[in-house]
């Protein structure tokens, strides 16, 4: 049997723990009987938390600090049980005075030798500075079998927009120096995945190539509360909750006095002329559902090659907060095929 | 500007025309600012109405048969002006002791000039005898540009499963005689969608070769209350409301003493090995969200080139419901573009 992988902690999993978790969703809704049994447990499993009884967003750079401390560093304090378990091993570095960390496989499957994921991390563009960034990227590299170059990139309060944009930039313009576009998948998932698909934006306002392919996990497409279902998953999504408090607070600490619909900031608003074909995942519970439907739908006005799948009865990145479940696995198997078919 | 398509009466409108229609969405969940204008707009002025007001299944044969005659004279009085609004032309004929209806686009277009889309509609196994089924079929031949065969199988009360299925089988049976499977495309909505599957599952059973691509819209393929959107979107699908009452009944009608789990019933209980490419739609607010993305993971676990759509805001088969909005166009682009990629 398999060493099972630690759960990722949820994105602000230390923010919420002071908040009194219940045993039984607050929604009423039954365990989805469609999902895995792993998936199913994993819910009943789950310290659900009423909507009353959630924090409050942080209000002040201090505040959003000591909060983003605390996640961190509980999420960083399971990364090298996570390196352990997945064969994986990991090394910091510094590519265009932006941080990185390289991840490498126990063994790089035969067609991705000589291919590499530019990885984006998640947290709402707050959360997983440092190793605390590193969980999904470690995931693919194991289950992928492709080598990873995770970016490291800054973020507020000190850092707000464009900074993640412009280390993504600056990471994949020195890769380019020594490789071509074709080898490059760039993915992450969430705020990561939103931060791959406007870094697309960003490559073709520069006259860059574009990667290969993009892996978007239920990206964060839109920052304003917009998506159908940030109302109609609110609650049922047992990972983000609610889109009110802690992620619309996190949109306005990232766009400064930027306009939330920037392409930049919400790549859903973009042109998608010219990307690259695009994997897209989200679930039935994700609040997110919306953010990647529309984005799909938005790829394939542009005529763009994009997959799009839906797992039951999954929450949003219930693939990281739940990894050893049938339906994380499948996700991966689905990137790997995916790369493979469009990855030079 | 084109003329108007009306739209496709809510599957059992005229059952539910009894029932006192509000101004508002009793959910309270805003317009899906990320819809179309033209689905906005209809979404707007859509004949809400509470659970409460919802009509009781109808309990005998003889309630069932007054209720599917209502609701059947409302769909066929339309078909004439669907007719000649989109140009088609239509011939009722018997093929293999089967009633069927021959639908001619005004032009075929030129890549399906030796292809055939064999259609099943939908209407829960009970509604759409005659004319009444031939909506969707008509959109299909006038959007794709394809011929269309559609199947006016039997239903019941009278006749229960597996009379639907034995008539797709029979009819398909007669074409391969003189036509290649892969010039075949199956398509349906609803339980038209789940009765495309489940004819494949019986087209394999029986050792026949499959067609050359399904269109599965929103199937019905699973006739249990399992799916997580039955529950998540309940009340919020403005087409279907709930699972309980006229569904839950059509089901158990439908299959007699036959289990709801057979794969001919509900389909996404088979096997999907051996599936010709499959291309699925659904919406957010869909209460068959679950049953298609269910579906589609079957199929891809089986290795199947499937692909799935999903549009925002869209209630269960809004794309007949609300046949004037772009969202409506996009997805018979969508069914276009694949079959080319698909049928010989």
């Amino acid at each position: 049997m398999k060493p099972r992988i630690p759960a990722a902690p949820v994105i602000w999993a230390a923010f919420l723990s002071a908040a009194l978790a219940q045993d039984t969703a607050p929604h009423g809704i039954p365990v989805p009987a469609g999902a895995s049994v792993e998936l199913q447990q994993a819910i009943r499993d789950w310290p659900w938390r009423a909507l009353s009884a959630l924090p409050a967003a942080p209000q002040t750079d201090e505040e959003w600090r000591n909060v983003i401390e605390a996640s961190d560093e509980q999420r960083a304090s399971t990364i090298p049980q996570v390196l352990e378990r997945t064969g994986t091993t990991m090394r910091r570095d510094r590519i265009a005075d932006v941080d990185v960390h390289h991840i490498s496989p126990a063994a790089v499957s035969p067609e991705n030798e000589d291919r590499l994921m530019l990885f984006v991390h998640g947290g709402a563009y707050v959360f997983g500075k440092g190793d605390a960034g590193t969980f999904e990227g470690i995931l693919v590299a194991a289950r992928v079998g492709i080598p990873v170059l995770s970016v490291d990139y800054r973020m507020p309060p000190d850092d707000p927009f464009p900074a993640a944009v412009d280390d993504v930039v600056k990471v994949y313009r020195t890769l380019l120096e020594t490789r071509s576009p074709g080898t490059i998948a760039l993915g992450g998932t969430s705020a990561g995945g939103g931060l791959a698909l406007a870094a697309v934006h960003e490559f073709r306002q520069l006259g860059m190539p574009v990667p290969g392919a993009v892996y978007a996990g239920t990206p964060w497409a839109d920052l304003t509360k917009t998506g159908d279902t940030l109302f109609t998953n609110e609650v049922v999504d047992r990972v983000l909750v609610t889109y009110d408090g802690v992620l619309a607070a996190a949109a306005r600490l990232y766009a400064g006095d930027h306009d939330l619909k920037d392409p930049l900031i919400s790549p859903v608003y973009g042109d998608f002329t010219g990307f690259p074909p695009t994997i897209l995942a989200t679930g039935t519970r994700d609040l997110f559902l919306s953010d990647v439907a529309r984005t799909h739908r938005k790829l394939r006005e542009a005529g763009i090659d994009a997959d799009l799948h839906v797992y039951e009865g999954l929450s949003h990145a219930g693939y990281l907060v739940s990894p050893d479940t049938p339906e994380s696995r499948d996700l991966y198997r689905e990137v790997k095929a995916f790369l493979d078919a469009h990855l030079d």
